[in-house]
């Protein structure tokens, strides 16, 4: 075979970018090396499979390697592990010692968990969620244990997405976050009714708490959280990611923000032929102008299919991110898209913000749900920068709308003139984002 | 009282401007004539009253004429016609032959419904759903009948509305569509899912048949359709509505498009002094740049604030409308948002269209639900142009995000590069507008 694609990891952007090269140019040989067993999965989904609300981690796997191969015509090469780059020969090198040639190569090598600087924080029962490996060991962990008892430690999505998981499972669940308040990465008043669900959910709730250690009882462990220490049957680390981008680095390429493997919008490294895409890799912020770090799964996917397109023979820059995330926990959705008044004013703007309630459909139909959306604006423009939101029912598709309003550079005033359809059931005749930027503009009573 | 803002007509546009005016302006004396028993009602909201999921006509008054003479000093008069406008000596003549001075005046009179030419249009028990005095007749009608038989005559998103609370109060339903499919506003694949629940759960459905006539049977009716006699409870009307224009075409003002009061992007007519907001009036359609008459509560709302503005002496414009709508029946979202092809081919652009089925959420998610969006875009410049969308689930927040894409101008690709949040309950990764938009510009499989 000769020298083609080879790209060095098998899950979002990695897949991605290769099956775009392969639609951009049917004659390219493509390669997948993943050191792991699975390929193409979808971590997102792994919660709900623990929770018990998907059935299989087989229904996580979107297309397994034999299709890969078979319908794209993509070696995907599971439980081979890229090593080292040598970018002047062109060539990867495998654990196994394999030396195998490229024309180009996509680094998709993800994030890895960021593990606290705890004694115990490696122990077996301690597991940091990432891939299907590390569900299956949750997995091992509840089975044949009635009751069991599980530490959670960490409040951001991924924290109380597995917090609920674990709860719905019948654990009895602990939730330890070092801030003072769960949820820290939104604004108290959205954070709020997803902190409340939480407490009313879960076992204890532990807020500007410390995990201090870890360590092994029999077939449980012990962990000490601000000199307190419980039995517990798992401890779930939900503690951040690191961006893997040591092979890159190692090659040369450069790194840029939180030391994730710096590219420009084509998905292009510093070292000629080496491309990077998801997880290891910056992303282009357009709202900030500049590469950021920020890994989610939808920015994976869109930068893997920029890559490989580029890749095979089409030229196509990166839209950029809006550094957009949406998750739900406890009955509660919640997330962001666009800045904070904290990245809004480093970036130059001079923010302003303010929070609404709302409900999702008119108040007299029965099961109206209460929603809270937070405007992050420029002042002296109006320019609608950001938005935070939280409430029970569909708050996706609320983000969703501010994702598009910041797409098309919307002030706040046009958000708020914007012609948006109302049904009673389905609708309030003035919905909350309406609401919020009415009164950001001091439109409203 | 020193003459003021007078406005006829106590309902979404006529209150909004009543309202406004006196927020702008504390010391404006604030008239409202309104001809009906009820002020301040969601019109949109009676099929659910019909229907019986809201429990008293009660929920659906926002605010009494009480609540507006004493909270925001606005005289509100119900029994109150305003039959004609000397627009010289600035008079407003009622019924009762009462003289009433104004410096301003709103015409928010709203629209009627059109009745079909045909005998008996106009018995007792053939009612046009308009306002709380007709959906009080319904009620009655339905009193004390076990299982009453309804005929549903048009099936726009009105008729679709009241045949869905027929049912749900236990009526036998059957609906007549003079055109050959049902819920013809929308495209045949966006209708289509619509069209399936009507059928599954109306007594009978007849496309393509035309209503000859009503005739009176002791407490009940018969009605022919297509040389078919059957005998019905009630007929309800769901055949379109006409604007109540005629007290100011009297007065000199100008009409507009299908015969309603034509305004400019403030809410004045053609006649100084005369301003008119609401079902009755014209509105400025941003995308096809002229005014057009689109009736539609939310529009009402915005053209009497606006309006009421104005009269206050805050100078604003009506940044209008997208002719955005959106309405539920049989479990079914539905509703459009911008132009059709029809509609922007006549307004001169090059229009394109397609749909795609997608989900609300992962597939893999229990309860994921298809949801169909059809994208009309300038094939020259990829514009959007506008979208049809139809589904179980939350679809107005699906066209409340094209909505906010059509206000930013954003094209097919970058709606589909929009950087959409997702977390498998709450959205598909790949959600349906997105999967619709990488379709329009050939970016998926």
């Amino acid at each position: 075979m000769s020298a083609g694609l080879v790209v060095v990891g098998g899950d979002a952007a990695g897949l991605s970018a290769a099956a775009e090269a392969r639609r951009a140019d049917p004659e390219l040989p493509v390669t997948v090396l993943e050191r792991g067993p699975d390929v193409s999965y979808a971590a997102c989904g792994i919660p709900y499979w623990i929770a018990g609300q998907v059935e299989s981690s087989d229904a996580l796997v979107a297309h397994d390697a034999e299709y890969f191969r078979r319908e794209r015509r993509i070696a995907v090469r599971t439980g081979v592990e890229a090593v080292s780059i040598d970018p002047d020969a062109r060539r990867v090198r495998t654990a196994a010692g394999e030396e195998i040639g490229y024309r180009d190569l996509v680094v998709a090598t993800g994030a890895r968990p960021s593990l606290p600087p705890v004694p115990g924080a490696d122990l077996p029962g301690v597991i940091a969620l990432r891939d299907l490996v590390s569900a299956r060991r949750v997995q091992e962990r509840l089975e044949g244990r009635a009751s069991p008892r599980a530490l959670v430690v960490g409040s951001g999505p991924v924290g109380m997405e597995m917090a609920e998981a674990l709860c719905d499972r019948g654990a009895a669940v602990t939730v330890v976050e070092l801030l003072p308040r769960l949820l820290p990465a939104l604004p108290e008043p959205v954070a709020a009714p997803v902190a409340a669900a939480a407490g009313a959910a879960c076992a204890e709730v532990r807020v500007g708490a410390r995990l201090e250690r870890i360590a092994p009882d029999g077939d449980g462990l012990l962990a000490t959280v601000d000199g307190r220490t419980d039995r517990f049957d798992l401890v779930v680390l939900g503690t951040g990611v690191v961006p893997n981008a040591e092979i890159a680095a190692r090659a040369g390429c450069g790194l840029g923000d939180r030391g994730a493997i710096l590219v420009d919008r084509r998905g292009r490294t510093s070292v000629r032929g080496i491309w990077a895409a998801g997880d290891c890799a910056t992303a282009w912020h357009r709202l900030l102008g500049r590469q950021v770090w920020l890994p989610f799964a939808t920015t994976a996917n869109a930068q893997g299919r920029i890559a490989g397109a580029n890749v095979g023979g089409r030229a196509r820059r990166f839209a950029g991110v809006l550094g957009s995330w949406v998750s739900t926990a406890f009955g509660v959705g919640f997330g962001a898209t666009g800045l904070d008044p904290d990245a809004a004013a480093d970036a130059g703007f001079t923010p302003a913000a303010l929070h609404r309630e709302g409900r999702d459909r008119s108040g007299y139909i029965p099961g109206a749900r209460p929603v809270v959306v937070r405007l992050v604006w420029d002042e002296p423009t109006g320019r609608l920068l950001g938005g935070q939101v939280a409430g029970r029912g569909e708050v996706a598709a609320l983000l969703h709308v501010l994702s598009a309003a910041l797409a098309g550079n919307l002030t706040v005033r046009e958000l708020a003139e914007c012609d948006m359809g109302y049904v009673p059931p389905l609708a309030a005749l003035r919905g909350p984002i309406e609401r919020a930027a009415a009164a950001a503009i001091g439109d409203a009573p």
